[in-house]
């Protein structure tokens, strides 16, 4: 099992006060290369752990993979430290036989992009991915009593946030009823994401109809890119969304929700889908 | 001008409350497209303005350009919207005559990063940039009570975040007198910074000897690099670093500082630069 998070002494200051030297936790960070087939495909930095999670789920966010079957295997390979101990940090994904990858990817030896969604997309024109799924006819509706504990699930569900302050989270609910299905933590947003995808691509869960994908931080254009392509209907955010995920949100019927905090929040979009079921 | 805030009809909703609905601000995000002498480089989702510094910034980040000279231009072209109307979100930059692009890119196509920083470089050893400006001897002593103020006055600073709440900024303070220089806004944290670095390039600032840049979220690899490359002593962040963050601060002799929070902080590396100067 590899550390999530680092320990390192730290001084702490308060100003006039006298520095003092203790031992803290950092969250763990690391680049973990993607390839495909034995070719490298994405270096992304992220905290360790649910690498093979990681990696199917950005295969799913990029339109490559759908559903378990699609991978064949996933296997850390090369990359050893200056003693020739594996780094886990070279993953390498073989797609079953049949499995097309799309024509927009490594043909063009552009397609290097990390789990930041868009990066490494050299033109505007591959932005926009193709969904697999279609959430716009998800009947999932939502009571803002079920929505409001969400954050506070969440966050009482972070194992590393909690000693070093520093992973975001992404968490899967249940729409309906509210039960948390599934969290991930990791330095970067979207591998978080990433990973929950991930993690219902091999338990077979996708498309992933009447749930709810939870982040805690803003929701960006990735993101709203990322739920769509896991069939995700309501994305909630415990802060503000950006113009272009609202309105990627618009085009694939997915309902987004922002501020939430306490018992209140903002719809952004389809706020059709939430309401009470009083 | 660009819009950087744009308006939306948005759904406001207390649990066992009506929902009201009212328009609401949204930080804009849209995609540029970076060309350098006509091919395209890179596409990171940003908050429209300050485009030239952003892409100069990023350039700088990458190791590409070092000084104003380096930039020969940088227009807008192409991507017009159906309408015909440019879109301001393809922008091409010539580089002076003699400026050589490194080795790691655009020859092996891989080279479509965005500001990310990491992003799409589909080999890890291409992760660590080297610096073009050593920090490791910088002299700079700051002061805790020159730092506590940092984050406040980067919000006040702030212009759009107060109306959408979703942006990210980064503040080049003088490390001597806690002097604002700049401040930039961006959807994406490494946009914001990139702007910041892009800014001090025009005005032929680099390398930024003396100086503190505050972020108003972690503190990533990514950011210790860019810090790094522009020759920045110290960077600040309001939240936690990662673990690689202070390795690399470390192995560059940059001061890293987390939890800057009233008139507290936690220093991980080079804490002989924050000392009281009584």
């Amino acid at each position: 099992m590899r550390k999530r998070a680092v320990r390192r002494k730290v001084t702490r200051l308060e100003v006039g006060g006298e520095p003092r030297v203790r031992e803290d936790h950092l969250a763990a960070e690391e680049p973990l290369e993607i390839r495909l087939g034995g070719r490298p495909l994405a270096v992304t930095m992220r905290t360790p752990g649910h690498d093979v999670e990681l990696a199917a789920g950005f295969l799913v966010s990029e339109g490559v993979v759908r559903q378990r079957d699609d991978v064949s295997t996933a296997r850390y390979c090369a990359g050893v430290t200056d003693e020739g101990v594996n780094t886990y940090n070279v993953l390498d994904i073989q797609l079953a036989p049949g499995v097309v990858v799309p024509e927009f990817g490594l043909e063009r030896s552009v397609y290097t992009s990390s789990s930041c969604g868009v990066c490494g997309k050299a033109s505007i024109d591959a932005v926009r991915t193709r969904s697999s799924y279609d959430v716009t006819g998800d009947p999932l509706v939502v009571d803002p009593a079920v929505l409001a504990p969400m954050p506070d699930a969440l966050r009482a569900s972070q194992e590393v946030f909690e000693r070093t302050g520093g992973l975001h989270a992404a968490g899967l609910f249940d729409g309906h009823t509210g039960e948390l299905l599934v969290v991930r933590e990791d330095v970067g947003r979207h591998n978080a994401v990433d990973k929950v995808v991930g993690w219902a691509l091999e338990h077979e869960k996708l498309p992933l109809r009447g749930t709810v994908l939870m982040v805690s931080g803003r929701a960006s254009f990735e993101l709203v890119q990322k739920a769509s392509m896991a069939g995700i209907p309501v994305l909630a955010a415990v802060s503000a969304p950006s113009s272009l995920a609202v309105e990627l949100a618009d085009d694939a019927g997915l309902t987004v929700v922002g501020f939430l905090r306490g018992a209140s929040m903002v719809v952004y979009s389809r706020a059709d889908r939430i309401r009470s079921q009083g």
